[in-house]
């Protein structure tokens, strides 16, 4: 503890116990890797549902439901319609308005008690295809503090629902039944107790590699470490008499951050199908976000089995219908994750970018997939703070106006927006961006260019006139192997200084009849740098004023190198 | 994919590469517990400020590092001087103004370039204990298409760096330096040349088990699962040839939702330190979360060593100083993380809260931790929707109004209550499940209690005089071997029908001469149950008001049994 703080006495970790990792001899889960998307299942209208401040009303169910449909969720547990008004009648609503399409599986939630499983098989009347989802809580704290039972009693319940719904399907023997068994707080019951109340429930369910049921895993807490989930799943497998009769369900919370992973190792660990939902809303922390394992697969070159292509849609459906926010930083699909403001990542992403070909894997420094992919463009990812660099800037540049701008002229560049944005203490845009770069490198006096002409004789012969500000008008001739080189030694002829071009670039911007150059120049003036630019129709103008602006700004009685100035305002960030 | 839905063209997985796991011989991390916390460093102003749309003003940096230090950070790295002017001067003020307590460094990155290191030593001038953190980027992708150099190239810039950190501290001898090394993007960089590259650092810097470096391992972008993660250090660790001579820390990002549970598993993994930010501020989809990883330990019964109790002023700084939300579900500090809607999750929270004793360990159905902890009150614990049942509604009732309520009560009043939320749609609180059940359960019409007399000879004897909506008085007189039964004898004698007691219940509301008492009774009216409650400052009146309650309930037209009604909307869940 520092000394500047005292934690309140309520802050106090010896309360708690750490949990005892699973005994699991010859761990295997460690050296695998995942190469095909699980089963997918969504519970969004359940766990997610029961868990809002303001449930989903039906039209907001309905919503929903459209969308997970859309998305490509094949089995959708859609209530608890024993429990609920609303979820019998959204269930009714779902088979008598034929909402289901063909492969679609509804599944519901009911607790292992007859009037309950009575009720929810009523509301299933009709259906083609339905997972009836049973469970029970099976952690000791729950059997020792909530049900007050023994080991035996416990399962007892288990095996009683089992039957009950086994009893009960077999009354509806149009609808194509899949059962489903949670032993509920699965991550905080003994593992050999787990095996043993879901082999009990299989004694009833008699499942058969053609027909099998499922069994859920759910961490309804999640109390330890993702590789504990992983070693809790493969010992249960492990130890299940007939894995072949059973599909593996998991459903995890988020309540240590690890949701994700935990499915992620759980699957490692051999589990099948993944119950989840969008966003990863559910109870308390949530549930395990579906969209984050998807596109974590996704990045692997696995194929999701799920489209994901629209997240803007998801993401405005699901906060119609929870009321509940997307973080910026939400992965994959929050708004800042695409985005760069370090000068050396958004260096290191345009040049990977230029790179990149069409029929090569995806290899960008900082960005994990493509953002395009998911509907993003570019906009978001590179963005210029007083954080950021020449390479942001330029890359702006180059995207909103056409202008490359060649890379001393960066680093020149570099100083003048950086301390825009820390005196805004914010976000610069492309235009303001252009604007800073227009204002600090264009000069039209006092020197201005009134016109020129250029004959070619071995060397390049220049006259041009110039007018001061005061309306006089300067001529001046000079000769070179070039414009420029022409136009310094008229200078230098004219005025005695010393200059010379340190560096020079020019090119088109915009196409065609309306294409105007933008030149840029760094001089050497009397020992002194100094930059300018300037844009003409004519490409000679172009040069010939970019050089008129770096000789103003020399004459300017401020007027120091730009590396000076980068200099004193300290290095930026590359 | 679903029949309809059509991805986009550009939702593609085959563009994508899956990762290369590291080749780990007996992987030792699976099987070992973390038993302590890690040293912890915070690059909130560093890495943190940088992702932010507006990066921090001074003030903003101030307030933040006030917190850390608050909170208990000892590494806190504080920017950027060689980029920034702004983070220049937040050191100096640092150091100038005396700001940093003893046993606090503070840490500034730099990139291994020479006017870079030579700023960030001026602005470390006179700092008492610093860490001067380089690094370069080593991964595959950066070498290839940013740098374009080879393995050697790229060890050089380390490798120059180094020295140059070193020959500059040799220069201000008063200053005790720590100086870091971090190989960036190390997790898509080939392990062997991880460690190469390090061993180079390390041979530059020649640290000793008494003086330290940190090396520290960044997975600059998360780009696989968490245990390819723990591989990676497990392997890099037992590869590095001096161990003793250097801390292992880890930088993990969140990009696919694991950046908590990487750093857990790194730590496995025989990691030493842990960056990281509060609330998971940093680059794109943020850096690990402090808060989450410290509260994960916290809950195994390990000293976090950091204060966390007040996680209210942390996100109200944060918040200051970022602009960013906290999701209602981020872990352990989220609005919702506490609250339990679930009828089921509540029933088991109150059974488990009575049954906890204050010298036991936390034993509390899906409450990981005592939200008391972290300043949060049961408030949040338990709220009721439609999806909530009695356990809620009695939890709330007796919080808040000191209602304890019969179980038979919380029967009959979870449909009412259930039909009001949804009604509502939306949340009730106390005081609306209050009114709930008083408009319920008390009727004072058409029957009254006038007053009673009561006499104890052997049997009760009452006599009764009750008022009806006429305003007309009815004398009524009965025994039995108490005041109710004596009225339902009395009553009966009177009208000639059938009513018993099927449940009673009664209890003081409040303490000393304020005190009511508050009474509820299920009579059985001719064959049907119904019941009624009553406050009264004189417990007999509390009693008989609410058998006339129910009587007056049940000769409402519209009278049906609590029970029947509950059949009708579904049952409850519990």
């Amino acid at each position: 503890m520092t000394a500047a703080s005292t934690p309140s006495a309520a802050f106090d970790h010896t309360k708690y116990r750490p949990v005892t990792p699973v005994a699991l001899t010859d761990r295997q889960w460690p050296s695998r890797t995942v190469t095909q998307a699980p089963l997918w299942a969504s519970v969004d209208l359940r766990d997610g549902n029961q868990a809002l401040l303001e449930p989903m009303t039906v039209e907001q169910k309905k919503l929903m439901w459209k969308l997970l449909v859309k998305i490509g969720l094949k089995e959708i547990e859609v209530g608890f319609p024993s429990a609920s008004q609303l979820d019998f009648d959204f269930v009714r609503w779902l088979i008598e308005e034929d909402q289901v399409p063909e492969g679609v599986s509804i599944q519901v939630l009911v607790q292992a008690r007859e009037h309950l499983i009575a009720r929810t098989f009523e509301s299933l009347v009709g259906a083609r295809d339905a997972v009836v989802h049973v469970y029970n809580s099976t952690s000791t704290v729950q059997r020792e503090r909530v049900f007050e039972m023994d080991r035996d009693g416990i399962k007892a319940i288990a095996v009683e629902g089992a039957q009950l719904v086994k009893d009960y399907a077999e009354r509806y023997p149009d609808t194509n039944w899949v059962f489903q068994y949670s032993p509920e707080s699965f991550t905080s019951t003994e593992m050999d107790y787990a095996v043993e109340v879901c082999e009990a429930v299989m004694d009833v369910w008699q499942p058969t590699p053609e027909k099998r049921c499922i069994l859920n895993l759910p961490a309804t807490v999640e109390v330890g470490p993702a590789n504990h989930f992983a070693d809790q799943v493969e010992y249960f497998i492990k130890h299940l008499s007939r894995r072949d009769c059973a599909i593996i369900s998991l459903h995890t919370h988020n309540d240590r951050g690890g949701a994700a992973a935990a499915a992620e190792l759980g699957l490692l660990a051999g589990a099948d199908r993944i119950e989840g939902t969008l966003l990863g809303n559910g109870e308390r922390t949530g549930n395990m976000d579906l969209i984050t394992l998807a596109m974590n697969l996704y990045s692997q070159g696995i194929d999701p089995e799920l489209d994901l292509s629209n997240p803007d849609e998801i993401i405005q459906v699901y906060t119609e219908c929870t009321n509940l926010p997307v973080h910026p930083r939400h992965p994959w699909v929050g708004e800042l994750v695409y985005t760069a403001f370090s000068g050396s990542h958004q260096d290191a992403i345009r040049k990977c970018l230029k790179k990149q070909q069409p029929d090569e894997p995806w290899q960008v420094a900082y960005l994990p997939i493509d953002p395009q992919d998911l509907g993003r463009d570019f906009q978001a990812v590179i963005r210029v703070n007083s954080q950021s660099g020449k390479g942001g800037m330029a890359f702006l540049l180059e995207r909103d106006h056409g202008i490359s701008l060649p890379r001393w002229m960066s680093l020149e560049l570099a100083p003048h927006v950086q301390k825009a944005s820390e005196q805004v203490s914010g976000e610069l845009s492309s235009d303001q961006i252009r604007a800073i770069l227009d204002a600090s490198f264009k000069r039209e006096a006092p020197l201005s260019l009134k016109g020129y002409r250029l004959d070619r004789e071995g060397a390049e012969q220049l006259t041009a006139t110039l007018v001061d500000d005061k309306g006089e008008q300067i001529a001046l001739a000079g000769e070179g192997n070039g414009a420029i080189s022409a136009f310094m030694d008229a200078w230098q002829r004219h005025t005695g200084s010393t200059v010379s071009v340190v560096d020079y670039g020019e090119h088109a911007l915009g196409e065609g009849s309306d294409a105007v150059a933008v030149a840029f120049v760094m001089l050497n003036l009397d020992g002194k740098r100094v930059c300018g630019m300037a844009e003409d129709g004519d490409t000679v103008s172009a040069s010939l004023k970019a050089v008129l602006s770096a000789v103003n700004r020399g004459l300017e009685s401020s007027a120091r190198s730009e590396a000076e100035r980068a200099e004193e305002a300290g290095p930026v960030a590359v």
